[in-house]
């Protein structure tokens, strides 16, 4: 490949960055593929790093050692975070929403890519830096957010079944009280998914009375593997006896009523 | 903002042109964040425009008119096609994937970030330019990648479920045969998630039989919608009574059996 010049190297190099967040690439890489000193490719990424640091674009951090290189870490500045998490309160907070049961309608916004890859960001950063092994989610409507905060964290997801399929091998299977319905509900994880002592986050839409995040706190105990956290879109503060405080929420509801409406605000954490 | 040089400008407009595939994204908005002349953006843009094409890692678009501006459509260069789903077909027929039924354990490969991300451009560029409104798919294994296709192209994805859940409201439910186990199943969509008279792709990871396919032509009719395209990642080709011959796939299985192993080549569009 000819030689290129500062600037078309820095499109590249922010393009491959950006496509694979958090995983470590050495300079080498880049060296080669741009026909670029290894020198002159470290000045680039001087460059990247103290624009989007300035923009609070992301960090681009320097891992040193054999296997070192750069890595890309998403983040979403305070202020454009404030912004999009109050539209997302008003756009979640629409009456329209409101289905029969008090529940809210936000499948839409659960598979919005524009809505869960900002959100995924922002929901990831609390979890950054924790050496994680897998984000875990159960089926369905949580599947694209932790998807998505999988991809930002550089890690696998495993996704949780209601029944086991045949495609999936032997499982194992759980049961758990489900916080919309109350009964007592099944969840499935095939033996192939999930290598023995990995540490996982727990990422899912909605939390309420928190039995599906104890659900999973018994499936990971199965493969002795062990929760580190856990992380929903939006908290229902109206569900009193929550199982679990220890979580993180990006937007919460704080009133939901067929006659007053509903009321969403960005969780304190944002405050 | 004080003004930026131009390697700070063409690493941000890179960035914000990745993050949001298939959006018009007008030159103001690069303008008034950067606090440069349009003019000024418009030279930094031919700079992306001819890096990216020239590595075949995307095209940027210019949109004319009052809603003009700009817009990223995400694209693997052919020769890094090949080698991915080389990589992939390798990853994929590991005997140890073999589950009882001659099944393929493939629930891994669909929810891993690194994977899913690259496919899904791989197969949005089939797609692309075919002015679809969402891209359709049914729980769970498919969800990760109909997500990315879904993100590639710049549309909402619509999840069918296989039983109809409290918190989506009124739901239309059909009932297809299932290519997996031949069983009658059902699949149900909510009222709320998909407008009448929409135009959508079927995204999933396998293709068996195409009953499921078949399905999702049905629910669609129940919307006064239609199916424009299916694209799956793996197709059986040892399924011989397929409903449908009009999909795209990625890579295709010719020999899964418990004595002989599994065999597993790019599809007929990558040779």
């Amino acid at each position: 490949m000819e030689k290129l010049n500062r600037n078309s190297r820095v499109v590249i190099i922010t393009k491959i960055l950006i496509e694979n967040p958090n995983k470590i690439i050495g300079l080498n890489y880049f060296s080669e593929m741009l026909n670029a000193a290894k020198s002159t490719i470290s000045e680039d990424i001087v460059i990247i790093r103290e624009i989007l640091d300035k923009l609070s674009m992301g960090k681009v951090e320097t891992i040193a050692g054999a296997a070192g290189g750069i890595k890309f870490i998403p983040k979403i500045g305070k202020g454009e975070s404030q912004k999009f998490l109050e539209n997302l309160c008003k756009l979640a907070s629409d009456y329209r929403r409101l289905v029969p049961g008090n529940f809210l309608y936000v499948t839409d916004i659960m598979f919005d890519p524009s809505i869960i890859s900002k959100a995924a960001i922002i929901l990831s950063s609390f979890f950054d830096g924790k050496d994680i092994d897998y984000v875990i989610t159960v089926e369905t409507k949580g599947v694209p957010l932790a998807y998505e905060v999988a991809k930002c964290l550089g890690v696998p997801l495993v996704t949780a079944r209601r029944d086991s399929k045949v495609t999936e091998g032997s499982t194992v299977s759980i049961n758990y009280v489900s916080g919309t319905s109350g009964k007592i509900q099944q969840m499935c994880l095939s033996r192939k998914s999930l290598k023995t002592g990995s540490k996982c986050i727990f990422i899912d839409d909605f939390m309420r009375g928190g039995g599906t995040a104890k659900g999973i706190v018994d499936l990971l105990k199965e493969f002795d593997s062990e929760l580190m956290g856990i992380g929903v879109l939006i908290d229902n503060k109206l569900s009193t006896n929550k199982v679990t405080r220890n979580y993180v929420s990006l937007i919460d509801v704080v009133e939901i009523d067929e006659n007053l409406g509903v009321k969403i605000v960005p969780s304190d954490l944002f405050k």
